[in-house]
């Protein structure tokens, strides 16, 4: 019998791309609040998805993932990655919600998982100052004072870089947050006469378990968005900076909330 | 209006990591005929199906990809990436097909594109060797006594290596052969007590037009697949090696035959 | 004993990541003429090299390479490369020469070789159109008409892009030109106070042998150089941009003329 | 004028792949003792380096690299790189050293300030589990029961793998240590009758100031290094494995010691 979570399927479903869940993550984070052009905003929530108000946020990620035994830890080209994600605010039945309309991965397991959740996730490249504990001039450290920078490329392509020096410690995470994210899962027909139906296309809000949050540090920040000929990223581009946070994370990811089937829409 | 044939959409639909079809490509290929273990190609055959015999074909593609607009092609890195292929024989109501439990790309469009076609695609490293159109030691030639290399590598590991020395015209491509491809489109659900019944789990059959087929030579072979801890490539080791080929071709993808929902089996 | 090329050496000598000369090349190679500004041009040329008009050429090549037995190519992972390389004019003794003060490679056996030659290369990503032996919308073809781009990139930054539509023959190759190339070998010392005196910076003229050269296709070309807040080469945005060609050469390097001993100078 | 510790010189000397000294660098490292076949050891010994004994160490360090405006660190594209470092035991007039016969490094501005102080740095994959300030099955702790792996990879080749089980803190950094490291600068000639002859052979003792390390912990490891066809890392395949460490340190380089021009030995 043929088995596993996810393509490819054998005997054993230990090849599986993505592997059965749960999946357990831990992250180190630095983020930029930001506000963007109402209308660009506006025009990136799909329908039932309704505008609220021009607050975004770009979180630059660097993660390690593992699931339930723990090996791929041992063996961190399977478990480590990084990500940059863009999140818009949106509204739906009424209540805030976060809407990813962009968002880099730089491997192939988490970009499988990722479509699976819903993130319309592609392939970046993704670099973000390290803090040490040890000091000296190449040693950014977290705490007050402390400086960092992310960048973000697709396609041999600058598409945003970012800086945060940190000043104090902050109770609250930045906003919009993980924590109330909504997704589309989308999976396109190839058929004829298909091509505008898809075969999935479904809202979904995102549940983790066991989340685990260290110290907050927030701070002043920039952040600019760059062209690209293809993707359309700088429809985002800043109208105001908002502060800057780092922070480490760590959540376990194994449900997922369907809330409605777009296709019908 | 959000607008895309597949994740990320924008009002514009330009974003789109997969553009609206059709797919036009173009390759230069080097193939390795193999026969694997008889157990291990029926154990990777999905039903309905049927094991039919151990032939399989692995294939090495440098690729080049473009929509109707042909813009893709002046932005090369948009456009071109390498692909390993395995295809395994099977049957399926009594009709010869090919089925392909592994393939690696090393670009995210050709990964979308492929999801959406039922590839079970994953990132990986493929090397080439290529013909040049002047003499020369570190020339190859698209002759008899041409030499030619491939290999793959995933996670930073080598998955195989192929090795095949032109010697003669051939009038007929390698086998088991894309033009018989079947696949399963696969789209698993992350809600609790979903991950065991995918959204989507159809048995395809590929459609394309177009085919344009160059020069086919074919030669002596070598294929060596080796053990990787997660990826069970080397399940189909070879037993035999049969012909190596070498050929360019030129097809367009726009259209899937659905064969059957695998979710109620 | 310890042999060996290049670091790093070993009893066998193998190890070598520049092997022992001689080497062979063939490549496929997009190049672009170009006036830049008079002043850029002759700050970037060292003297003794003198100033004798604004004209330069980038080269996007697709390298193949090989020692005297050929193995490398069947094993093309450390056989091929991608090279974008920038040559200005200058006058050396009253002779027109081609200098190099920008190139990058995409593979760290071909920069070690370049440094033995004098080429001040670095890493970088270039990608280059194909033509295929096969017609369709995906496959340029090196003939009238035929449209090809390139592309540079360094540290997730873009560098260059150009374009060329073939248009005719040529029985002339671009210039400045490979064949006029002269280079400056250096090797920085570290030792307190000799930061500013290199162990070496000689003055070289590159020798090869075995040239041969397809067949020449020329036409209409752009080119863009975009800056970047370490690498200067946008020093060299085109002022005017010339003829594009199109041919492959193979060639072979086993010798280098020095010319100057510029420490003293 | 044309400026630039290295190349690429421009009138700014701002493009340099190497910039001027000093160099300063915080790192997270994880380090395996070994001992290797001790005929093996003293064959990688360049005369006059006299074997001592077969013990080893491989080091896999996450880095961050400064000048001192510390800019570098707000782009870390252009700051950080992963490196594999294997030294052995070996004795200089008497005297203990360590010496460095291969080291793999995925950053060209590391391995052009590596070779000017003799490392003989090739470009190669490494990857290394990361602590994280927050519980979870993804995140490994710098404490007693931490779990750690490394691997290395060149040419889509595993090389290394690596384990390491923290079970108590250590006075004591892993030897042989880098503190004792002793290279050779090689710079090859290329003219016709001079490829045995090298511009540059000098034996130099590294010099490094400015030294913090941060806690260390050591226990249980395990070393595996893997056959390839052209590098010979295999050649020092453990016979026995020591202690596993994991610490951070910092250091700053602008200097070096030359301790013999080994071309008339």
């Amino acid at each position: 019998m043929i088995r596993g979570y996810s393509h490819p399927r054998t005997p054993t479903g230990r090849s599986s791309l993505a592997p059965r869940p749960p999946w357990h993550y831990a992250g180190n984070c630095l983020a930029v609040e930001f506000g963007a052009d109402a209308e660009a905003v506006g025009s990136l929530l799909p329908p039932p998805l309704e505008f609220a108000d021009a607050r975004c946020c770009a979180y630059f990620i660097e993660w390690q993932f593992a699931t339930d035994d723990g090996e791929e830890l041992l063996d961190p080209v399977g478990s480590q990655y990084r990500e940059s994600i863009f999140l818009i605010s949106g509204r739906y039945r009424g209540e805030s919600i976060a809407f990813c309309p962009f968002i880099w991965v730089d491997q192939d397991m988490s970009l499988m998982r990722g479509l699976i959740q819903g993130w319309p996730k592609q392939i970046g490249s993704t670099w973000i100052t390290r803090a040490y504990d040890v000091p000296g001039k190449a040693s950014s450290q977290h705490a007050p004072g402390g400086r960092f920078g992310a960048s973000l490329a697709a396609k041999d392509r600058r598409l945003a870089s970012a800086r945060v020096t940190l000043r104090e410690p902050s109770r609250l995470l930045p906003t919009p947050s993980f924590a109330e994210a909504v997704n589309v899962r989308l999976f396109p027909n190839l058929s004829q006469g298909t091509h505008d139906r898809p075969a999935i296309c479904e809202l979904v809000r995102l549940r983790s378990r066991d989340v685990h949050v260290g110290t907050i540090l927030k701070g002043d920040a920039s952040l600019d968005l760059y062209d690209h000929p293809r993707v359309e990223l700088s429809m985002l581009r800043p109208r105001t900076v908002g502060s800057g946070y780092r922070f480490s994370f760590a959540l376990t990811v194994d449900d997922l909330e369907t809330l409605a089937d777009l296709r019908t829409a």
